[in-house]
């Protein structure tokens, strides 16, 4: 008797927290088969994609970029949609760069493409020898003596031999990031990079680089895969061989953009937000599909979804297309800053930021007891392609709002294609799979879902 | 004392394993390595594939495939590489299909390919009524009278609810596999079969049919997905619309091809195999990249991986490339023939024929014991991509070893693109991710060294 007592408060006890988790398992499946029936993701990444094309920051495409997602949602009828202003940097790549070397008497023209936030050259081109190094450490080790007047090639690889590619570009970055103004402090007069790419292929990749008012501006290009090991090849037989390019890029005054931004109220906690969001601008080289116009479409995504299904959240769910993440992080500030000011509590924020491809996993920063509480809801996602929660993430645009306390998510999916487009002419539309965008897109309106009626 | 003698003993008992365990990770990371690092498989399947094309059983593509991969495979000096004559049937698409329709006045050309398989038409075309079903449930309940003299035009989507696209082309696939036939018993003069596709667009997918001598062939199409969609609403506004279509596909007398064989003579238990393969063959509408020229040059890898290493496998690992899986499986009759023949004792069987896609799984068609075994690792290929070890899977080639107790190994990589491009006109080499078919070669060659050193 006092055996089926226990039995029975026992199962009072668990069964609260079964019906709960069987009633988010089937709104889930609601909303996932939602996406698959009538994603609209898809469709509105074809136009941001193929109707807008890439959108810098400053440029009219980042401007038409604004005024479609904002028309759409506020077409959708959700809670409030408006404008939130922010002065972003204006760089403009101008003419298309040129470059050349000889090797003997043949001209070689390897493509290149000039680094964000890079100065130009003369307009007859910058000619120099080239110095070829394989890191920021040996191109100090070699001093100014070695460096002075030189153009100096960073032609360290991303290494194949980390699994995620992420890995590999954090280690090689800092040559794209860094490189320009460490070889101006040694009196270098240009700057050529490798590509941060996983292939070989006639691809440049472009990237914003750190410019100080304290050193001198000198142009930086990145050159594809395929040209650096041409390059590096010719340096061997000819260690005077002398490069020149041409570029035309320029940094312009700032100018006003905006992050867009729509909400649906919480019906019970309305003051607990919960922030999804990718960045509106992109590189202008590609049309920006993956970098970032899919997480944009996939943000959206998940208002559009609870809409259709007439699902009302019981905190406030808020989808944030942030301006300006390439080359200046100014929405992010911008938004955060006022996140602050009206001392609004953010209990999650939500990025993709990894590209549109086959989901695999959610990393949060948080402690330790948030984390456990995400990772009771992944058995769930398993179905739809999460393999797991780890114990990292965030995002560029999100990563301000740590400091409020707030759970950083990022979405995390497959990385092994995402460095054969990232910040290049190929980042398009075309190689984006419909049914991998979806799932993203399914998969992150789930977890806010989990977190809005479950609490973090 | 005791305790202390008791831990000790525990140790020594736990050591073997762990250094077992520790020697594998150790092993593996090599092996990963070394595909990462010098892999062959991407530039072997960009001439499988761009040099030498669509490979169906019979052509002289087939024909080249086999002659290209026995000459590597002779030239890496393995202790045995073979050719094994197989019988395979020869089916030619002929002439490019027509088709055509009339809306009013306006002239209608959707894309269709002919089946595998399948009868040509008349010189001048067949022309006939079309009649749509959604299921061959439907065709039988409509009956001789509403079917005989029609064209019957199967249209039920791949359902995209499946989360595993495998699993929605297993829920569809009936309408291509025996529509014909089902449809011919009833007196249908032709057959139209939605491409089994997960998108909306203009690539219809082939694919075998079945013919039976007992029932009259006719002429059976695949029309892509978009077309699909157009001809079903030009149905709704005209019932009595009239199809046309033109093929000169036809089935010529058989044609004797090859399995190619490679091994590597195990150095301990030289008398248990492992066989890795995929299938030479491929549909000749595309050029066969992921279906599965991806599973070819996987399985080559893995015995080139060894040799480059210099490593030296406890068991036999047999590579095995078969011939005609698409349409027919008769190398894998004819090898699982051989093994029973020469009384061989096949352990352990894994084949990649599902695309050269991110790894994402292996599922494995074996007993409990063996399942869990092979589970052990599975924490060891997670850093690889590897989730889980699923507790099913197997392919279409290795499938007749399992009556000879051979454990069956399918390598699953992840599934949403397969069916953008599965067996249709983009199935091509650009679409394979180099890294993507690397880390797949890495795993599958990881899982085979551990089967190697510690048995199943």
């Amino acid at each position: 008797m006092k055996n089926k007592i226990l039995f029975l408060i026992g199962l009072m006890a668990f069964l609260p927290n079964l019906l709960i988790a069987q009633s988010d398992s089937l709104q889930v499946r609601k909303i996932v088969n939602q996406i698959l029936l009538d994603g609209q993701c898809y469709k509105r990444l074809d136009y941001l994609s193929n109707s807008i094309g890439g959108r810098l920051s400053g440029s009219k495409e980042a401007e038409a970029a604004v005024n479609y997602t904002f028309d759409i949602l506020k077409k959708e009828g959700f809670d409030s949609v408006w404008l939130q202003p922010v002065l972003v940097p204006h760089w403009v790549r101008g003419q298309k760069e040129e470059a050349w070397y000889w090797v003997g008497k043949k001209k070689i023209i390897p493509t290149i493409c000039a680094l964000g936030g890079s100065c130009g050259t003369d307009k007859k081109g910058l000619e120099a020898e080239v110095i070829e190094v394989k890191s920021i450490k040996e191109l100090q080790a070699l001093g100014s003596e070695k460096i002075k007047g030189k153009i100096v090639f960073y032609n360290r690889p991303m290494n194949p031999l980390f699994i995620k590619t992420f890995e590999a570009y954090g280690d090689a970055v800092d040559q794209r990031a860094a490189g320009a103004v460490e070889a101006s402090k040694l009196g270098a007069v240009g700057v050529i990079v490798r590509s941060m790419g996983s292939n070989i292929d006639k691809h440049p990749h472009t990237g914003v680089m750190r410019v100080l008012p304290e050193v001198k501006q000198i142009p930086a290009c990145a050159i594809s895969t395929f040209d650096a090991e041409e390059l590096s090849l010719a340096l061997k037989a000819n260690s005077r061989l002398t490069f020149s390019f041409k570029m035309s890029c320029a940094t312009l005054a700032d100018v006003w953009s905006y992050n867009v931004v729509a909400q649906i109220n919480g019906s019970e906690k309305a003051d607990e937000i919960i922030v999804v969001g990718g960045h509106l601008d992109s590189w202008d080289n590609g049309d920006g599909a993956h970098d970032d116009g899919a997480g944009v479409v996939q943000s959206m995504e998940v208002l559009h979804t609870y809409k259709a299904l007439g699902l009302k959240p019981k905190r406030s769910i808020r989808c944030v297309l942030f301006m300006n993440e390439e080359n200046g992080a100014k929405g992010a500030s911008a938004y955060a800053a006022f996140a602050k000011q009206n001392q609004e509590k953010h209990i999650a924020a939500i990025e993709s930021d990894a590209g549109g491809f086959t989901p695999r996993n959610f990393g949060a920063t948080t402690d330790d007891a948030k984390l456990a509480k995400l990772r009771t809801w992944a058995p769930l996602l398993k179905q739809y392609g999460i393999e797991e929660v780890l114990s990292s993430g965030g995002g560029v645009d999100i990563g301000p709002l740590k400091e409020q306390g707030c759970t950083l998510i990022g979405f995390g999916p497959d990385s092994q294609r995402y460095f054969d487009v990232h910040h290049t002419a190929v980042d398009t539309f075309d190689k984006v799979s419909k049914r991998e965008l979806e799932l993203g897109a399914a998969n992150i309106a789930a977890l806010v879902w989990l977190i809005s009626e479950n609490g973090l």
